[in-house]
């Protein structure tokens, strides 16, 4: 990582594109993946006149979530950039979350007669279920004075629960035992200074148990990693940079806010992209479009659709090339291989292309295999940003 | 990095050859870097014999001034080892700074009546010009007593202050506001133990004003980096080498010296150096040649030349190798890309050679791209000192 005490301010354009989930591994029968498949002559010729390599999301062996995978793409590492499991909840949900505010991730799960959990998720209980108890919870939970609160359906027995009010604190421990027949425990301080944040979320639990007391399934709740919005240096202080996000899913919006990102209205269609970045390139000065299929069809292990989606990609980049960006970057935020159908921690495949810095290297296409020979090596995600910067002329000398 | 506790003695010779700014990029038409087209037959039957692999100067994106560069070489990292820019600018002028000594880069400035300042580089007036108003200052400043002050011609605008004497403290804040249309700061102590260390200088400055009062462009100095010699453990203590560095300019004589090397006289022409080498081989473990010729020609953007300087190097090496080193590096400091005729951030190729341990890779030429795909891989730069310490049979194996 370098200093942030070297960024200067330039004039270039910088555009990072996101396909989630994008590495991938050929699977037992050694064949080609997913990327190496696709007929992706774009991606090549910009692989050609670029140069590639396999980044780490976190670390060697490491699988991210979403919010770390995310996080390493604009320079946060996020073994020091942590950030609770509420706040991603919240922002996945696309709940415009404040500062101050606490988020709690909510399970729905069921209770014995003795109050014991007997079902840590309730039977993964249909996602409209989820949404009629929400409804509930929102009718029949009255918030102490001073005190909002604000449900949030995530899907099936998943969703969000956010206090907002003055002087609340975040260190507290989960409700969610981590096993079943025990009861829930109560919302407890970690910290002295947390008790009296703790006493009004246990008061507005102990609420939502009553209500929920006579469902058949769903008749208790979760909480777990409960936080509030950190409070990180974003990308204009950081970097000195105008950033602009681009997504489809609020989670990846969520996650540019963080650091301080303004975001463009969702798009629905991969195509628009292009004439939706045109409209904002002169206000800003980096871009970040992300494009969810990818993951979508690995999570799914359906190799065909996650080639359609690369293919998709590639129809789209030479608009986005358009654009003129000085620095462009194509990559994922972690590998989401066919063969596996979730998340892993195979390094994923990096395409830079900067016209009048780049070093070219020997590789003229793009797939995990040519990226592991090029020329960028393997490195870690969360350096990507400082190569960015400095291909767009934004980072001084260091020392003299 | 390793842990110091590791290094033991034993009688192999070592030698590092640094070609300044070696590194390249192929440039917008993709052609060859220079070390690509440079006719280099012994370089390239060292890379068939030995291993190579791109080397981070300081970090991914960072663009390492000459300092920071060496000091990576020499197993310093750069990001923990900071040196003060008087320090550099002093040693740069080939001063003899002793420890204790406070050097400050100097710049000639421009004030207009109202003692603000109009240019801060007062025009960049010509060298020659400098001289002659160093040599003023040197006549007409008095010193207070027991302290010593030495004023050095850098170029241009650029010179450099020392001062000696019993307890001085270096922090200290610049003079230079770093913008126009403002007076200069007087010297201010950055700690209160500076307070009277910022006096002395203070009164040197104002001294140094009146005698410029009436240049007509001149007529002001600003300070910076106001810095002592950092008091680093050097070559001796922590590699338990007795190391030599031969250098035709000053800058890297001194850069030598910050990490304890003895310096040999200037050489003149690079066909000296195998026999200067050969002269106190036995007196010493480790070498340091520095062949600054391609940084020159990569900052005049000068591609020919560059290749030249390359090429020149390749002739002297089969003499350099009849000194029979255990290990030997042939490397840059940082790249210098003729196309953008400034120091850069591209890893620099590394070449590394030891008989009897080496592990040959697939690579028979040494390049930047041949080196992406080379047995080292991508490291960092000041990783480098121990792989060569490691060759030369000096690092003990780490727990049992």
């Amino acid at each position: 990582m370098f200093p942030d005490s070297l960024v200067k301010p330039a004039s270039s354009k910088l555009l990072l594109c996101v396909l989630d989930g994008l590495g991938d591994i050929p699977g037992p029968s050694n064949q080609r993946t997913p990327l190496e498949a696709a007929r992706s002559p774009h991606l090549d010729q910009l692989a050609s006149e670029g140069t590639s390599g396999l980044f780490h999301p976190v670390a060697a062996g490491v699988t991210p979530g979403s919010g770390p995978g995310h996080l390493a793409l604009f320079g946060y590492d996020p073994i020091t950039y942590q950030v609770g499991r509420g706040v991603l909840s919240a922002l996945g949900a696309g709940f415009d979350l404040q500062a101050g505010d606490l988020a709690a991730r909510l399970n729905f799960c069921t209770l014995d007669k003795s109050n014991c959990i007997t079902d840590r998720r309730a039977g993964r209980i249909p996602t409209e279920r989820n949404r009629a108890l929400i409804e509930r919870l929102r009718k029949g939970v009255n918030p102490p004075p001073r005190i909002q609160i604000f449900w949030e359906t995530e899907s099936e027995h998943r969703g969000v629960l956010v206090v907002r009010g003055p002087d609340l604190v975040a260190s507290l421990f989960d409700t969610d035992p981590q096993q079943v027949g025990v009861p829930p425990f109560s919302v407890r301080p970690a910290q002295d200074d947390a008790q009296s944040t703790a006493l009004i979320l246990d008061g507005i639990v102990n609420q939502a148990l009553s209500i929920l007391k006579d469902e058949p399934d769903a008749n208790g709740i979760l909480l777990r990693g409960i936080a509030a919005l950190p409070g990180w240096s974003g990308f204009s202080d950081r970097y000195r940079l105008r950033s602009y996000a681009l997504t489809k899913y609020p989670m990846y919006r969520g996650v540019a806010q963080l650091v301080g990102m303004t975001t463009g209205n969702a798009y629905d269609q991969l195509h628009e992209t292009p004439a939706r970045l045109r409209e904002v390139w002169k206000d800003f000065d980096y871009f970040f479009l992300h494009f969810k299929d990818p993951d979508k069809a690995g999570e799914d292990g359906d190799f065909d659709r996650k080639v359609e989606a690369i293919e998709e990609f590639d129809s789209v980049l030479p608009e986005l090339l358009g654009l003129k960006p000085d620095v462009i970057v194509i990559t994922g935020d972690h590998s989401t291989p066919v063969p596996m159908k979730q998340h892993s921690w195979h390094p994923v495949p990096v395409l830079l292309h900067a016209a009048d810095t780049v070093r070219t290297d020997s590789i003229s296409t793009f797939g995990e295999r040519a990226a592991a020979g090029g020329g960028l090596g393997q490195q870690r995600m969360c350096d990507l940003m400082s190569l960015m910067l400095a291909h767009g002329g934004r980072l001084q000398k260091f020392g003299a």
